[in-house]
């Protein structure tokens, strides 16, 4: 597996790192971002997932995620991979919405034509992301946690929450919490995975929290202003199934504040907090 | 003066706000960011104004700048202007270079045509936009700083070199500090102030200090690893300014970083700490 480096920028005391390498998942060229902590040589970091939201590339969280300060005091990596394949001949939306196609992957392995050839999110970020992250970088692979931003909270939370063996945390910003029962997940689940409701089950975190699905604890905050709180996230939904399944979910209402990075960036280094204290 | 809000978002709590007004000084609309921290109603805040670098608007520090945290917690209202005036009639460089013209007006008032008619960052900086700010928010004007990045760092030590009383604190980062003497500072001091370069001097830094104009002290951080360093930056002829007149200089040369806003961000708490003491 070669691995390229667009560009490393010191930043904060350590390294953000930008690569690409070529997926034999998705069939695509894959960047991602990886942010590095100065770090004694032989020493293996923890690594922190996030995983981003629609229309979103790593570029995002890189750039206006302010959490490489809280990253170096804390010796946590933090990647943060692309939301969908990418390229020419990767299908996209039919009328090149938003929310469905290019940079909207859902983190699910699509079944249906013709998305099923690239849009295998799933596996490249549980599967193949992994081993290349563990092969080239200082990283302690039994010390992982994962977070994530709407469609990206998403990813965490069901990924989260199909290997809980493997992350050590597990919190979101503002994440959809229900795809099967909100008009972006039924879009894109219909769309990636079929009609079959079934299939989306594992998916969805609050049908996953249904079917069996345990974690420890849940970090969620949620903007009181955000303009898709109560058509596309429904944070009720989540709170009401980890109460009926013994989560501790700490869900914190964040007056005033809306969905965008403004929100993410105020919040972060309380989330990376709460994952190091649970990632030793 | 009618100041139109394009937006306020709730962050790191406080406001950030982006704001036009039409300028009677550049004959134009300009844009500008604002964060207000929340604060006890009736309260005045001081307020550090901040210079943008070359190719930049008030966006790139309000993404990528990482000053509302501790703007929040030190009690700052932090403004960032534009770097030029903009719109379809206003001179662009005849050759579109990103080093003059839009977007680099290099905090000068243009004398030369046909920079002359909206090229008035000077007087916009200096006048216009403390008397907007100070009607507008809640700000005491007793208690104002200015920092700034690249041109914005050459914009910050020349206005506080000649406003000592009303800037409390000066600091920049990777500052052109004797634009006189190098390639981008040549182009721009010529093509806005003309070939005599007596009219220079006022905007050049180092040339300020050796003609009488003196601060208590400056804070300066540099990246080693900055591509400009040598060729246009070149902070040793400001340490030997300062030396010979007396000046405090606090110049700091940063192992490995660079001239991006990945350096900016990781030295910004220093930069507002320091100004926070000087405000009291």
């Amino acid at each position: 597996m070669t691995l390229h480096t667009l560009s490393t920028t010191r930043s904060h005391g350590g390294t953000q790192g930008v690569c690409t390498h070529q997926s034999s998942v998705t069939g695509t060229e894959m960047t991602f971002s990886v942010f590095v902590p100065d770090h004694e040589h032989g020493a293996r970091l923890p690594v922190v997932w996030y995983l981003s939201g629609l229309t979103c590339t790593h570029a995002n969280v890189t750039e206006k995620g302010e959490y490489r300060k809280a990253c170096a005091e804390l010796g946590l990596i933090f990647v943060a991979p692309d939301t969908s394949p990418r390229g020419e001949d990767v299908a996209d939306d039919p009328d090149g919405a938003y929310d469905f196609g290019l940079g909207a992957g859902f983190y699910v392995d699509a079944t249906e034509e013709p998305y099923a050839k690239h849009y295998k999110m799933w596996s490249y970020i549980t599967e193949e992301l992994p081993g290349v992250i563990a092969e080239q970088f200082p990283i302690d692979m039994a010390r992982q946690s994962i977070m994530g931003h709407s469609m990206g909270g998403h990813g965490a939370l069901t990924i989260g929450l199909t290997y809980p063996d493997r992350f050590k945390a597990v919190s979101a910003f503002a994440p959809i919490v229900a795809p099967s029962q909100v008009p972006w997940g039924e879009k894109a689940l219909g769309g990636y995975l079929g009609p079959d409701k079934s299939a989306w089950r594992k998916h969805d975190a609050v049908a996953l929290i249904e079917d069996g699905a345990r974690l420890p604890a849940l970090l969620v905050d949620q903007g009181e202003a955000d303009d898709f709180l109560t058509e596309q996230l429904k944070p009720s939904l989540l709170k009401s199934a980890c109460e009926r399944a013994g989560i501790d979910l700490t869900l914190r209402m964040q007056a005033g504040y809306d969905h965008s990075y403004y929100f993410i960036s105020s919040f972060m280094e309380d989330h990376l907090r709460w994952h190091a204290a649970r990632l030793g």
